[in-house]
C-alpha cells in the first residue's frame, strides 16, 4: 500500500457527555480507516458526566487524507456525539513568543532547552517592558522588541503587542516572569494560549510578591505553578505545579532563590505538555494526559 | 431491561503483542454486550512491541452471563489476538494473611485501614515466628498462628504455613516487615500474590540492615519500596516506592525513624493497587493502571 | 565526681535581642558547670535581629541542682540579656489528650506509636464529639470521654472537658481531625499547646471541605498542615507540612484517601517536634530546631 | 573603633575529637576579639564521638589582621584541641572551571546563574574532549579548550590540563556531564575539589547508562546525585541528591528528559553548597552546614 500522507502522525482531543460506545466509535473509526493508534488517553468525569480523550495516530497508511480528517470526522462522530475536539498534526511546528521583565532565570532555561533541541517548537521572537535581557536574545539570535509599558499607554501597547503577534505568526505564548498583568482583551486572542508561570503554590498566595508572603506566613514548603492565564488574575486552569521545602533558616532571598528553580522546572513542564497536545480544558481545571 | 447480572463491575487486565485495531475489538465486544465501561487504560511497550490494557465496565446490563465471560473472550478475542489476560469481579472481595516479625509499625497501619473500610479485603489470618505482635491480633479479633522458623525447621514449617493458608482460602499474602526469607518453592504457589516491603531504595541496599549502609554511604535521601516477591532476594517487580529527605544529622536510629512512615505507606498503596486489581506484571517489571 | 542529678538531660529554648557574644555566654554557663553539650541549634532572624537558641546538655555531671537551673540562669544570663526562655527535663514525660469526632486514621496512627513505645509521652485520655471512636479507644485502654456538643451547650462543654484535662494532668492536646472549632478562651488555657492537623496545604484551603476546594480549582498537588491553634481558624504557626502529587484523574474521594495518608504522618511529625521540645514559636511562625 | 579589616567575613570548618566545652572555646575565641557571629552550625557524630562546627563571622571589628586568624587560632585552640580545620575569606571570589562532553543542559544551566550573578565565583574556562559546545561557551564569552582524549593519550592529555587549570588559577572542577573517568592521579590534584553529576540516585546504578538500567529495573522514581569525585567510581562523597516519580509510561527517552532536569538542579545545589564554604567530608560521608 502506498502512503497517503507525510510520515507524521495526528492527535485528536475531544470531549463529550458520557455515552456508552464512544471508546469503540472512535477507535474503529481510525482502525477502519488504517490509523494505527500509537497512543490513547482517556478519562471520565464522573461529575459532569463528560468523556475526554486524546489519541494519537500514525497518518503513514491512514485513508482519509489529512486535509479532509476534520471534516469527515465531523460528519461520522463529532455531530452525533456532540463533541467538542481538536485536530494537530504533528509535522506542523508550533511558534511561541516569549514575555519577560527582568529575571533571566526563565529565559535562559527555555532558551537552552530550544537550542538543544528538546522540544519540537520555533522561538522567532522574544517581547519584554525592558531592555535588560535584550543582551540574552541575541546571544540566542533571537529577535528582541521593546515595549515600555506604563499605566496611559497600555491598550495601545498591548495593540502594536498583538499584531507583531500576528506578523510572526505566533501560536503561543510564555509569560516568564512577565511582571505585567495582560488585559482581558489581549488574552481573548489567545484563550488557553497563554501559559504563565506564577511564584507561588496556588491558590496561595495569588498576585504580588508571594515569596514575602510565604516568609511571613511561615510555610514549610514552597511551591511554583503554571496555568493558562484567564481574566482573573492567577486564576486560571492550573497545567503543572511543584514545591520544594523551607525551612526557617530561609529568608525571603533564600526563597527566592529556592523558588526559581522550580519556577523554570514547572514553566518548562507546562510549555512541553502544551506542545505535546496533552492538555485539555475544561471548567477551569486541565485535564493532563500522559 | 433487567439485568441480567449482579449490581457488580468486571475487570480484565490482558495483555498481547500489539496489532493495530486490538482496542477497538475488545471495546466493540464489550459495546455489543451492552457492558457500559467505567475506566479503561492502555499502555504499549514500544521496547517489546506489547499491548497492555485494563478495562473495568458495569455488569448490570451485560448481556454475557458472569461465569461464561472468560469462554466467550478466549472464543471470540483472546485465542486470535494471542492474548494473555486474567478477569476479576469486584464483588468477589479477596482474603489476605499478613506475615509479621516483631515491628508493629505496618501491621497497625493495615488493621487501622482493615478497620476503617478503607479496602475492600477480609483479613482472616495473621502469621508470625514470633509472638510479640499477638496482642496486636487479639486487639482487633483476628486469627494469630505461630510459626518459630529456624534453619533446620523451614521446610516443614512452610509446608504447615501453605496448608493453613489454604484452610483459610487465602488469596494473596502481604510481609509486612516479616524478616524470614521464604522459600522458592514457597513463593511458586503465590506468584505475583506475594506483596513485600523492603525498607531501601531498592535496587540500592538490598538484603539485611539497609538503614545502616544508607548511613554509612551518606545519601541524602532514603526510600522503601514495596514489590511483588520472587526467587531473587529484593528483585521482584517493584509496585510502589517513596522516598524521604535525610541529612548527616539523621543517625540510623533517625533513619529507622523516618523510614518506617515510608514503610507502611509505600506497602500500603502497593496493597491498593493489587486490591484494585490496577498491576499488570511483564519482564519483572509492574504496569501500574490509573 | 558524684552525679549530681538523675541521668536525664536539660534542654533549654530562648530567644533574645541579637548581641554579641550570645552564645560564648551560654555554652560557658553550662562548660563551667560540668554541664556537656549534647546538642546546639542556634538561628538568627536577620529581619528582627532577633537569636533563637536550643541547647540540651546532659546532667549527669551538671554541678547546679535541677530545680535551681532556672533561677540560676536567671541571675546570671536571662536577665541581663532580655531573654524569653523555657527550662525542661527529659525525665518528665509529656501527658496528651486526643480530641477526635469520627475519622479513626490519625487516631490510630497515633496509639499505635504510642503503644510501640515510638514516642515518650502519656496518652491517658482520648475526648470525643461522638461515639464512633469509643471502640478504638477501648481496644488501647485509653479513657474515653463523649462530650457531645451544640450550639447552645458548648462554652459549658468546654469548661468541662478543661476541668477533666486539669484533672488528667494533660500537658498538651493534640485535634486529630476533631471538626470542632475550639473558642478562644479554651485556646488561652493552653497557648502553643494544642496541635491541629489541617488537610490542606495552608494558608491554601482553610476552614471546611479542602478536599473540594481543592478538586474544585484543579490543583496539581494536595497538602496536609500541622499548626498550632490560635484564636484565628487555621492560621495559627505551621509545625510542619507535606504533600503529594494527585491528577485530573483523582476525585474529591480519591483526594482524601491521598491526603489521609499526608494527615497522620504530618500530624505525627509535629507531635514528634512537640515532644522533643524542638519547637520555638515567634511572630506567629515556628523554628523548629534539627 | 575602626575597623581593623575589609567588610568582608570570615568562615571557619573545622572538625575533631568531641570534648566538653569546645563550643564555647570557640565561641569565646571570636567574642574577645570583637567578631560578630553570623552564623553557627554544629554536629556531633555519636558513633565517631566527633565535633564538627562551621561558624561565619563579622571581620568589620575584629581585631585580628586577616593574615594572622590562621596562626593564632593554630596557637590557641588548633593545636589543644586536636582539630582539623580550614579557614575562608568572603571577599575571596572561588575560579571554577566546568568540564563538559556533548550534552548541553548542566553547562546551560551553570552559565545562565553565573551571568544573572546568583553565585560569587568566576567561571574563566570550559574544557571538553569535544568541541560541540564551543559554541555555547563562545555565547559566554568563556575561554575554550578542546582536548579531545582516548586511551593511549589520557595521561598525557590530563597533564596538559592540570598545567592549563594552574594557569588559569583554578580552584575547583565542576564536571558537568563530563563522560570520562578521571585518573586518581589527576583527582590527587584536587582532592574534594571536583564535583560531579551521576545521572541515577547512588548507590543504585553506577556507572554508564543508568537510565538504562532503572528502565529495566522498573523503578517507580529514579535520581540524580552530585558528588565529590574519588578514586572510586562514583563512590565519592554525596553532596545532593533528588528524585523525580516515574511510571512504566515513561521510556528510557523520557526517562532521560525527566532526569536531565534532576541533573542541573541536583549539580547547582552541590556548587552552591561548595561555594558556601558548608561542606565538610568526613569518612567519605559530607556534612552540610545550613
Amino acid at each position: 500500500m502506498t502512503p497517503s500522507n507525510s510520515n507524521s502522525r495526528a492527535i485528536l482531543l475531544m470531549h463529550c457527555p458520557d455515552q456508552k460506545g464512544i471508546i469503540a466509535v472512535v477507535t474503529n473509526f481510525l482502525s477502519e480507516n488504517n490509523g494505527n493508534i500509537i497512543d490513547l488517553d482517556e478519562h471520565v468525569d464522573p461529575e459532569y458526566k463528560t468523556f475526554f480523550m486524546r489519541v494519537e495516530w500514525d497518518l503513514s497508511y491512514f485513508k482519509i487524507p489529512v486535509d479532509q480528517i476534520n471534516k469527515k470526522f465531523r460528519q461520522l462522530i463529532g455531530n452525533q456525539y456532540k463533541m467538542n475536539w481538536s485536530l494537530h498534526f504533528t509535522d506542523k511546528v508550533p511558534r511561541m513568543a516569549v514575555f519577560v521583565s527582568k529575571l533571566s532565570h526563565c529565559l535562559y532555561d527555555i532558551l537552552s532547552r530550544y537550542q538543544s533541541g528538546e522540544w519540537k517548537a520555533e522561538i522567532p521572537l522574544i517581547i519584554s517592558n525592558h531592555q535588560v535581557l535584550e543582551v540574552v536574545a541575541h546571544r540566542f539570535d533571537i529577535d528582541f522588541k521593546h515595549f515600555p509599558i506604563d499605566k496611559n499607554n497600555k491598550p495601545e501597547q498591548e495593540q502594536r503587542q498583538l499584531q507583531m503577534l500576528k506578523d510572526y505568526k505566533i501560536d503561543f505564548i510564555v509569560l516568564a516572569r512577565y511582571m505585567q498583568i495582560v488585559s482581558t482583551e489581549f488574552i481573548s486572542n489567545y484563550p488557553n494560549k497563554i501559559i504563565n508561570i506564577h511564584h507561588s503554590f496556588l491558590p496561595a498566595f495569588p498576585g504580588a510578591r508571594p515569596y514575602h508572603s510565604a516568609y511571613a506566613r511561615g510555610v514549610k514548603i514552597i511551591g511554583a505553578s503554571s496555568h493558562y492565564v484567564t481574566a482573573e488574575l492567577d486564576a486560571g486552569p492550573i497545567i503543572e505545579q511543584e514545591v520544594v521545602r523551607v525551612s526557617h533558616k530561609d529568608s525571603v532571598k533564600t526563597l527566592v532563590r529556592k523558588g526559581q528553580d522550580l519556577e523554570k522546572i514547572v514553566l518548562s513542564r507546562a510549555i512541553w505538555n502544551h506542545l505535546e497536545r496533552k492538555i485539555l480544558v475544561f471548567n477551569n481545571r486541565t485535564i493532563i494526559f500522559e
